[in-house]
């Protein structure tokens, strides 16, 4: 950026640059995922020097892991605002849960911990945030299930959108031409399992 | 080792050699992840100097494809020795997928591409072996379903087993004293759906 490589440093009020570094993460997220973070090139986009910005984060674990309570916390609200979660309805909870993966897909990759498990996994604020977002799952599903059945379907629902998102965002498979209708299609299953043309139909 | 630390270079016949080199960058696969694959460290482990591996290997791209292949072509066959196939009876699949993911989750990280996307979205051989391994589990569905519905069936089981397998090889939940059981009972569900105390079976 202009300022960086010809103009002074920026100067920024202390929330300002903190909130700025980590918009810069995320473009550069999105650009070449997890792999692609470095606090030099975050500082630089920002104008500030490197020091500046370890004012305000550890290291680069730090700044991982600040992303990735941004994207826990922004997906719980994209699953909250669902519409017709009233009636224990899934499909659309599934579309936003697979739609915020497509629209930030190294953040999304980031979240689940690619080039920064490690420090992840022993992230209590993490935990904490990724347990919120399972929590809204589970709400959804406890006014359809009774309470013993909830876990399983809420795995089985976490695992279905999980795997869908990573193949559509890891360009897997070929999605044709309405890819939103595919995911609908697929969501479909989740609540009428797939059919079988033998007489049992418990026989999975 | 010690052939390479402390004695004169290891000797291997051309096949030999590539296996070896395939057998060390899966051990490293499995102790560190796709980031963790170098072909020195390859080579020095089996004993040789880079320019001998790189007499089998145009580079590490190379050896990652090479053993992605490797890993498709295990997991085609897991899948298709997978028990009680003959009635379009899916868990047992579903079960070997996931299986293969546990026994090897830096080899099935490194399948789906990460560390290597660029190179593997360019790659004929890995599309080739992946659909190869797809067409094993639509074959499963093909004495299940009508061939109209195979495809979205079929991405909605390689979803859900995929998202399964990479929430549990990444430590994303707690699987509990039998996860055995757990990816049974996950299974269990894409034959007959999430149950639903509404009247209307098709609310998803």
């Amino acid at each position: 950026m202009t300022t960086a490589e010809n103009g002074p440093p920026a100067r920024y009020h202390h929330g300002d640059l903190r909130n700025a570094l980590l918009e810069a993460g995320r473009v550069l997220l999105e650009e070449g995922g997890p792999s692609a973070l470095s606090i030099r090139e975050i500082a630089r986009r920002v104008g500030v020097s490197a020091p500046a910005a370890y004012h305000h984060f550890s290291g680069l674990d730090d700044i991982a892991v600040a992303l990735a309570e941004q994207g826990f916390a922004e997906l719980a609200e994209r699953l909250q605002a669902a519409p017709s979660n009233v009636n224990g309805q899934l499909a659309p909870a599934g579309m936003a849960y697979i739609a915020f993966a497509r629209d930030n897909p190294g953040l999304y990759r980031l979240m689940f911990g690619e080039g920064f498990g490690g420090a992840f996994a022993a992230d209590d604020r993490i935990r904490a945030l990724r347990s919120q977002a399972y929590e809204v799952l589970k709400d959804g599903l406890s006014r359809r299930l009774p309470a013993g059945e909830i876990g399983t379907a809420a795995l089985f629902l976490w695992s279905l959108t999980h795997g869908l998102a990573l193949l559509m965002i890891d360009g897997q498979f070929d999605p044709g031409t309405d890819p939103d209708a595919l995911v609908a299609a697929v969501l479909r299953l989740s609540g009428k399992g797939l059919p079988t043309s033998a007489e049992r139909t418990d026989s999975v």
